[in-house]
């Protein structure tokens, strides 16, 4: 069975709003033939950004009126008590009634996770949603980490279910048979962490679905030796993050790089340049705009988060993300494998 | 007052141990012509590295026997009972003696905390000492970054003992006045976080001798936007070892890339390499081998803990990191500054 591809955007969202989801929303039609998009938002602005799109990408787009944007600095819970007629709300509502298979937003995140779970509900056997990316690493596959952010604190139960669905979208997304699967901890030996982590890894240790590797320190997050890796909000956060800060100063440097070699002969400039731009491109597979997109996992129902601060580019990557997962029925999956590991434990 | 530049080597220590730390050794008696060295350790395995030092370094240098070795994978606590007659704890009671102002050991950190805690005791109004090292930043300057991985549990009260501890380091070792002090946490808004980080910034907001700034994202650790970062153990070892793991693939790569251009004909072959070996050396601030050795801050006396897969540039470094605190009188400054903020909250 292939699902409609119809997706709602919270076309207000993001640092910059409009000027760059509706860009990448046109870039993402362009891409995907089936693909229709609710452009959930004020219908002036948004209908003032669409002046150059193609008749034929008009033609898939449905303009949803929302009369307010949640603003990002917001307390999650004072925001999602006032976030009737968002864009963001309307957006999951979508999604909820069934006119729409996903929803993608670049608004907090506290707020996105919160009104989610209000509107969408957990699945069955999912104390509580978590935030997932995929990460490149150095065997040019992917790594699945979770949870990045949606919750703070994690109890060992809960870290159990971020790695059965880390597992279903290493199966599906990435296409990986028995994918691995680790702990992040600060150690590799068995005493080492919080006590949510060694719990954790005492149970994930017998559940035979489960191709559970161990505890893996955050030095080893790009080397690929993990299919998939659990940990708490927190520390996903400042793993994700700390990468792509380190990351920008890769790439800040080699573009200032390319500004230094203005000033020699015209034949050094252009080798240089050559020589330059390989080394950029490939390290472009850890640019962080490639992989923008966090899965809300565990609802039911598609939400994916996109960087505050994303670009055209990694709006367009976010929007891809919701494709994938709507394509490979993840929420399903998840459900369905959930009630065998809970048939099982009964 | 200087002080005598004592250092007891906890020689055996380290994944590899004498031969790296001993040559190590020796390239830190040529660089500092005052220190001498007490190296702990089987004096077999000792005096049989030492064959090629010179008759001056021979001088300077002192084998203290010791006949055991704490292995790396032990449990601390069991290791620390049983640590009678190791090379380390010899070391860390050298400095408790008096007859070394600082150790240095690449052995296992839980061991060397606690046995350090131990032996040395916590300075008064410190509730447990932490892991600091200093990174480099964009703004060629440093960053104090604590606590590393000491204890992976803190509370509010805790972290504000960092935020002391970490602004003597900032003003002594990297000559900040007033020294910027941040939270690591995932937002920067107020309600982010975890309680015992909300509650640490409210008491740091009161404390007029921090110039405390508040929240920062592990993104913008690099940046240099503070000067000091005070964080748990467990989430500073995770932002510490993910940067160090980014790093080492951008090294990696450009390593690869040297070899990858043997193919060419020779002046493209230099060219190419003068090239890549400019970008190598912008990244080398980055190299984790430079910034190696985290000092144990709070107690009694100096420790200071290298990596233990540390090579002989890195083991020096951390001699080297040291020398600096045994200087700089960090036990005696951090004392008298406990002692006023201490006085004032009486």
């Amino acid at each position: 069975m292939t699902k409609n591809l119809i997706i709602a955007l919270d076309a207000m969202s993001g640092d910059i709003g409009p000027r760059v989801t509706l860009p990448a929303a046109l870039q993402a039609l362009e891409s995907n033939p089936t693909l229709k998009l609710l452009l959930v938002g004020q219908p002036k602005a948004i209908k003032s950004l669409l002046t150059y799109a193609t008749a034929e990408h008009i033609s898939r787009v449905e303009i949803v009126p929302a009369s307010y944007v949640i603003a990002n600095n917001k307390k999650p819970s004072i925001a999602i008590r006032n976030s009737k007629e968002t864009s963001m709300r309307i957006a999951i509502e979508l999604v909820k009634k069934g006119q729409a298979e996903a929803c993608v937003s670049a608004g907090n995140t506290g707020v996105l996770v919160g009104l989610s779970r209000l509107i969408l509900k957990s699945i069955k056997g999912i104390d509580k949603p978590a935030l997932m990316t995929v990460l490149p690493n150095q065997q040019k596959k992917q790594t699945v980490v979770l949870d990045l952010g949606a919750n703070i604190n994690c109890s060992s139960k809960m870290l159990i279910q971020f790695a059965i669905m880390g597992s279903i979208i290493s199966e599906e997304i990435n296409n990986n048979i028995k994918p691995k699967v680790a702990l992040l901890n600060i150690g590799e030996e068995e005493n080492k962490g919080l006590d949510n982590i060694r719990e954790a890894s005492v149970i994930l240790k017998k559940i035979t679905s489960i191709n559970y590797i161990g505890y893996l320190e955050s030095n080893e997050l790009l080397t690929g030796k993990t299919d998939v890796l659990v940990c708490d909000g927190f520390s996903g956060n400042i793993l994700l993050k700390t990468m792509e800060g380190v990351i920008r100063v890769v790439f800040s440097f080699l573009n200032s790089t390319n500004d230094m070699i203005k000033n020699h002969n015209c034949f050094i400039q252009i080798f240089k340049k050559i020589i330059i731009n390989r080394i950029t491109n490939h390290f472009l597979y850890l640019n962080p705009d490639q992989y923008n997109g966090a899965s809300i996992l565990g609802l039911r129902g598609i939400v994916i988060k996109s960087h505050g601060s994303a670009n055209e580019k990694a709006f367009k990557s976010a929007i891809n993300q919701a494709i994938q997962i709507i394509n490979k029925q993840v929420p399903e999956k998840i459900t369905a494998r959930l009630n065998i590991v809970l048939h099982k434990s009964d």
